[in-house]
């Protein structure tokens, strides 16, 4: 199949190179010109302008930061992919933002006669290299039945939520569910070390129970060793959140873990701590309990 | 051997009538005396008072409501246990208390040379009656040695974590965790619903990936379903987090995810609701979101 894959980035260059490797012929465009160059030699061709990669592929694949950059190179009057995809093309939204914008986009291009699927993705840079993300995806049963054979090379469970829009609400309802999961770890922990308890003992105790999650399993000894390596952005984390703020107005519905958590990733990144993994929330707890940086101990004060 | 155990609740009742199966001699108290029969059908021998309970026997268990419960049976100085356990003997507080409390009880007897053990417990009245809860304990090695094969009549999960109080201390941070992780839920899924995505499908989308957890697995459905079935009550949660707040206020560590929860179980209570399952919190926000009563669903408003 023809492809053109907008986005370069940590998880789009290797969606394309999966795409590639699966055999597809791909056209790849990024606005940093030169991060195209190794999908090149990859055996990716290459497009001046998201319309120039769009002339002529079957799928156009986004996959770039934020609400405004997707609306850029979808819908910008001169370089956008709207000048260059032709009636019965479909788009592949990988990019996580707002569920409003994205029903508001589809639309534009289905009166055009141009498919679209919402599609982000969870599972981090690891999981596009290897071809495990989970994708959450919006859109009609025949858009999603056309993505599905692609979105099955970039990821291991792919998911139907809904009409149009329901992938982004579904990744923000996992945004707004890790928050308050992160946060409250690193809070039980903290205090569980100021109050005398080795806190690694605790996570024994108490991971195989009730308050057992992916996060306490495979995060927690970020927090015991407090080195918080990649893993997710906490700035990526609060570009999310504020999707989920934004998401949760519109449909006015009180969030109060998500605002909490939001406010705190503020303080993380004023902290010069946004580019951390957002086990990092622990951070924000430890300094305000004033137990100075290193591996939390039991009676760390 | 022979065991005192003070406290006939949801959780005592079930505790004693194993150590009975298990073959121990039990002797059982309880301020409300009538439901002391039960346990004397099943072969237990019944006491007036906490003292008298303990007197002449090796190990007493207690598993009473709260902080000045806890007080009372031990350290009254008429009927308090202390006045009929010898030295030598062992106490086990299966209560979830507070961790400051735990350690100046147990430095009284310590004085007469009486050995104590908290082991606060979890896994609700069917783990009780199964003896499978996980329980958490705090002490010294040898007393925790000592304390050992009963516990292990109890439950299936019996871990060490330190000194005393170390126990209670653990029991807090789980606590902790389950609030964050509950409210996030309720969060997500209402959100999810009203944002027009199907919450079953967003369930079944998030959660085997990083936003998974015993909860999302074994109580999302309660949120999806409008309805709470013990369970773990509310009203308990929140004394739980009292002494959460407590312990963080004691050792000064902010939590802010803890303190939110608990006002928001303060606003269920306030409903009627704290009798219901903690996974209620969903219902605060839903209300909250002016979502009527009842299965929730894609666009519910």
């Amino acid at each position: 199949m023809n492809i053109a894959v907008i986005g370069m980035g940590t998880m789009g260059a290797p969606m394309a190179r999966n795409l590639l490797k699966a055999g597809h012929s791909v056209v790849v465009h990024n606005r940093t010109r030169e991060r195209e160059e190794p999908l090149v030699a990859d055996g990716a061709s290459r497009a001046d302008t998201p319309a120039a990669a769009a002339s002529g592929v079957e799928v156009v694949l986004t996959c770039v930061s934020d609400t405004p950059d997707v609306q850029r190179v979808l819908l910008d009057p001169k370089i956008g992919v709207i000048n260059g995809l032709t009636s019965g093309s479909l788009i592949i939204d990988c990019s996580s933002i707002a569920p409003a914008a994205t029903r508001e986009i589809a639309a534009t291009f289905a009166d055009k006669g141009i498919g679209f699927v919402d599609a982000p993705v969870s599972g981090g840079s690891e999981g596009a290299i290897k071809g495990t993300l989970a994708i959450m995806c919006g859109g009609t049963v025949d858009n999603f039945a056309r993505a599905t054979p692609l979105l099955e090379v970039l990821g291991s469970k792919v998911t139907h939520i809904g009409d149009v829009g329901a992938g982004q609400v579904a990744k923000v309802a996992n945004q707004i569910v890790i928050a308050g999961t992160y946060l409250a770890l690193g809070e039980a922990l903290t205090l569980a070390a100021k109050a005398g308890a080795d806190p690694q003992k605790v996570v024994e105790a108490i991971g195989g129970g009730v308050a057992g999650s992916w996060i306490m399993q495979n995060r927690s000894s970020n927090v015991l060793n407090d080195t918080y390596p990649l893993g997710f952005r906490t700035r990526l984390h609060r570009k999310d959140l504020g999707i989920a703020l934004d998401t949760a107005r519109t449909f006015e519905v009180p969030v109060p873990v998500a605002s909490l958590v939001a406010t705190i990733e503020d303080g993380l990144i004023a902290q010069g701590l946004g580019d951390e993994d957002m086990s990092n929330l622990a951070r924000f707890i430890r300094r305000g309990a004033g137990v100075p940086d290193g591996p939390l101990s039991a009676g760390d004060s």
